[in-house]
């Protein structure tokens, strides 16, 4: 509910009576839509959150029920949709070339490859023991099945859509779909989290957390539904899989619910002619060449020493015996350095910018927007774990290796959330490399009277606000220097893309971790003791989604990174 | 962290030397600003959520210390604002008409003495037992006295600055002040909660939360000092006194920072003459006359009789016997008349608004942006209790008249909010009265090119984005009936002026209710059995705090309404 309407300089003036959309009031459609949306994303959260705990009378039937119709109302919609816009060709006079880009439909389609293999698991899981229980747990991936292909079709070839027709019924379906999505994922993420109690607990139901355990177990088997239990090795196996493939179905929800928002926001939009679109459209010759090679060497270096140490960890965890304090030390001395390596590569990066002259892009852009705003609220996961686990160690008593290893971790993360944020942002609002001060010669008839009078600019009606005077007027004495400079900026860049690329491989490798099983803060004694379980286990299964999604979403942003600059 | 710094209309080009602001990328400098305040923030919420907790070894006075240190530092921050804009007159050229408008700063300062009497309250309070508690907990409502003062005077003289000097420094001591007042909130609605809690388990005591009860009766212990207890009469005074003073320093804190988050924005922004901020300051002489009274008597009789029926609800409540059954059906039927006439209100002022030709307002204002994005998120609050509570009844299996009475309540608040919401979205996106299409009648060279050149104008540099155009082209044929229906206007303003009037007072008296202890959520068995005790109270405690701010803050807004309809 942003201010946004003020049309930017990209846009033309809203008022064009072309193809239907004499919209008077754009907030209004938008506020109707997110209306639908917040009604029904509460009503899933109050379901999915009543379902997750065993003493309310929700049951996983009832989250089933309404996820699957859910799934099937927005399918029903998506097919509408693009039945429409193949019959009406003059539905999307426009299309939006930031959004919707290669590598996001490419993840897009690897993740949902994946749901699909999840929801064969699920399916032959369920299908154990069809007799003793009921029909919807098995329509459920059925469903779900149908609807992540005719999602995945629809944001392939409609992602980059500015549609001007239906405007609020697209707007409310788009929304729709967006909660779906969204639904999906906290049902995921509140499933995932209960699987990840349970294997903690059954690891150590000789504590005093006993009781919690035991409500568990007998979550886990009303789960499977009654009297039934999994004992055949083929549904073993599906248990197992569809549990690993979790995380692929979280991200596909992610990744699908930031497409519809950049759709939502691009309804009913008026474009200047695409060819303005500039510069974020990569070069392809430029693609995969131009890097130091120090950047990806350290990063796959890094990369398979943490994939050993995962491996390692996991296996001492798992394994009966005292060796819990030795992988917890090495656990925490990779991140460590890991961490530490990638505060310092992302620091050196906002100082190369120091000396970069490239104009600061100042276009409007709904993908970019989201992308900033995501970065930063997803950090706040794993910024409120790192706190909690620093007050933790720090008002703590007992004061051991670990409580300093964890310490160190704990403020390192925080420090590298903070610089690659700076880092990425920064990166995401530079112009395109060509963008350099000296090609902005052309003066618009507005220039020469900024300079005339400078009072009277402001109160002048006819001069448009163009944004490109903005990176240029400052610089302006020091153009030559820059013409001087341009063939050493091609080091700049060739830096620039190390640094993004290695960031990248680290990132891939601490979403790897926690994604797939590694809870240090449970093996970890000091923050269970001093919070609680109960209390810290709610705030890691709160927070750490987040964090992940940050990892996953910190690459997409660093491979953009990467082709800009 | 939106893409607002595309130039709006009324903002001149920002490469505008003058006053020093040469600001390259506006959005590096808030996103410094932003990641401090993130972290301070995230630092006191951990330690005010451990000291809410009786079983982690976080204290009290490690949050009042971290307070009053927040405090000291914003005060210091402040009075070096204070200086420098004093010394340095052109530090400030410009002001937002919009920021500040009086009904904000007199509230502001309405609440700040409230508080103030509260500090007095806490001092004398903890003065009663001074030999045997830590001396922080006396310097802690005194800190918080200058504070307040220092603030408030702050905020009745700058509320409206566009500062041009020490950017980066003024965003970041801003943005702490605000962290600052958020963390107070924070602290507030922590106590308060827990003092909630404490009071309805000593009711409870006889029942299965014993255990519960006892913790709280001994964190109340606890923060009474050790050993001390509070004796004398004067003591009880002074501790009933300032927990009913709560309510007000809550709003103190949120009305503070709404007012520091505008100034943020406001940072380093260029605005057009200030006569430009046309119609959004009301002419005095309107201010307190044409309504039809029906709106305001209506209004008044809903006010007085909520007062009497909370006042009959407490009573029962807090008196032992079996009349608690009585006292809640009493308490839901008046909330589901006043909520039911409110919906049907705020629908007939929608529906008064089709019928109204005002341009809408696409002018930039982050005043406004603020308001909104506050009445959709506040509402967020309410909306999750109300579908907490259709799941319980509707699930639940005990069907009698209450639970009818509750379900028809939750159905109701969602409506009402839902309404009320978009009344007054809509009101405030209302051009000013004046402002009636047939007055924006000179056109500007670009506007003879709209109809010229249809497709050309998109991609012709030279064309401002005009807002008068939007709206004014699609009535555009309809202007001669705009102006024969001009006199009849005069009935729709006054009508509007009643709704609004209305709307006011019946949210005043639904703020009333929970500031002041009304917790039908509690004494009311049907959600506290199907969630059970601890997860409910923590939906509440968490929601309800938010469902009240959406009170006061919908009271401002349709006090904005009431003045510029």
């Amino acid at each position: 509910m942003s201010e946004e309407s003020t049309p930017g300089p990209k846009e033309s003036p809203p008022a064009e009576p072309r193809a239907g959309s004499r919209e008077v009031w754009k907030k209004g459609g938008r506020l109707l839509s997110v209306l639908l949306a917040v009604n029904v994303l509460l009503l899933a959260c109050t379901l999915i959150s009543g379902g997750a705990f065993n003493k309310v009378a929700v049951y996983d039937t009832d989250v089933f029920a309404l996820l699957t119709t859910m799934m099937l109302l927005a399918s029903l919609w998506i097919l509408f949709y693009l039945l429409r816009t193949v019959r009406c060709p003059n539905a999307v006079p426009y299309r939006d070339a930031h959004a919707g880009p290669i590598w996001l439909r490419g993840g897009l389609v690897l993740f949902g490859i994946c749901t699909l293999v999840m929801d064969v698991f699920k399916t032959g899981y369920y299908s154990s023991f069809f007799e003793c229980q009921s029909a919807i747990k098995i329509l459920h991936p059925l469903t779900q099945a149908v609807f992540v292909i005719v999602q995945t079709y629809f944001l392939w070839v409609s992602s980059k859509d500015c549609i001007h027709v239906h405007l609020d019924l697209t707007r409310c379906g788009l929304m729709f779909t967006l909660t779906t999505n969204l639904a999906i994922w906290m049902a995921a993420v509140v499933d995932e989290s209960v699987h990840q109690t349970h294997s903690y607990d059954s690891s150590h139901s000789n504590t005093s957390h006993l009781r919690l355990a035991l409500d568990l177990e007998q979550r886990a088997g009303s789960s499977v539904g009654g009297d039934c239990s999994c004992n055949t090795v083929i549904c073993q196996i599906f248990q197992q899989g569809y549990f690993y493939l979790y995380p692929f179905n979280i991200e596909y929800s992610l990744f699908a619910s930031t497409m519809l928002y950049v759709m939502w926001k691009n309804v009913g939009r008026l474009l200047a002619s695409s060819t303005h679109g500039h510069g974020h459209t990569p070069s392809r010759v430029s693609l995969f060449r131009e890097t130091l090679f120090a950047g990806p060497i350290l990063g796959l270096m890094l990369f398979m020493v943490g994939l050993a140490v995962f491996i390692i960890y996991e296996v001492q965890v798992s394994a009966e015996g005292g060796r819990l304090q030795q992988a917890l030390v090495i656990y925490y001395s990779f991140n460590i350095i890991c961490l530490g390596l990638m505060t310092l590569v992302s620091l050196s990066g906002s100082v190369i910018y120091r000396f970069d002259r490239r104009a600061m892009d100042h276009h409007k852009n709904p993908t970019r927007t989201l992308d900033v705003a995501l970065l930063m609220g997803a950090a706040l996961g794993q910024y409120a774990i790192s706190y909690y686990s620093i007050v933790a160690v720090v008002v703590g008593t007992p004061r051991d290796l670990l409580g300093a290893l964890n310490l160190a971790h704990a403020l390192l993360m925080i420090a590298q959330h903070t610089f690659q944020n700076v880092f990425i942002i920064e990166s995401l609002h530079r112009g395109p490399p060509g963008a350099e001060p000296h090609d902005t010669t052309p003066k618009e008839p507005c220039h020469g009277l900024t300079f005339a009078n400078l009072d009277a600019l402001h109160t002048l009606p006819g001069c448009p606000p163009t944004p490109r005077l903005v990176g240029t007027n400052p610089v302006g004495p020091q153009e030559a220097v820059a013409i001087i400079l341009a063939p050493r900026g091609h080091w700049r860049r060739r830096c620039l893309k190390d640094i993004s690329l290695f960031l990248l491989l680290c990132n891939v490798i601490l979403w790897i971790m926690p994604a797939f099983g590694a809870r240090p803060h449970f093996s970890n004694t000091v923050e269970v003791d001093f919070y609680g379980y109960s209390l810290w286990a709610a705030i890691v299964n709160i927070c750490l989604p987040f964090g992940i999604f940050y990892r996953m979403h910190a690459v997409s942003s660093l491979l953009e990174v990467y082709v800009l600059s």
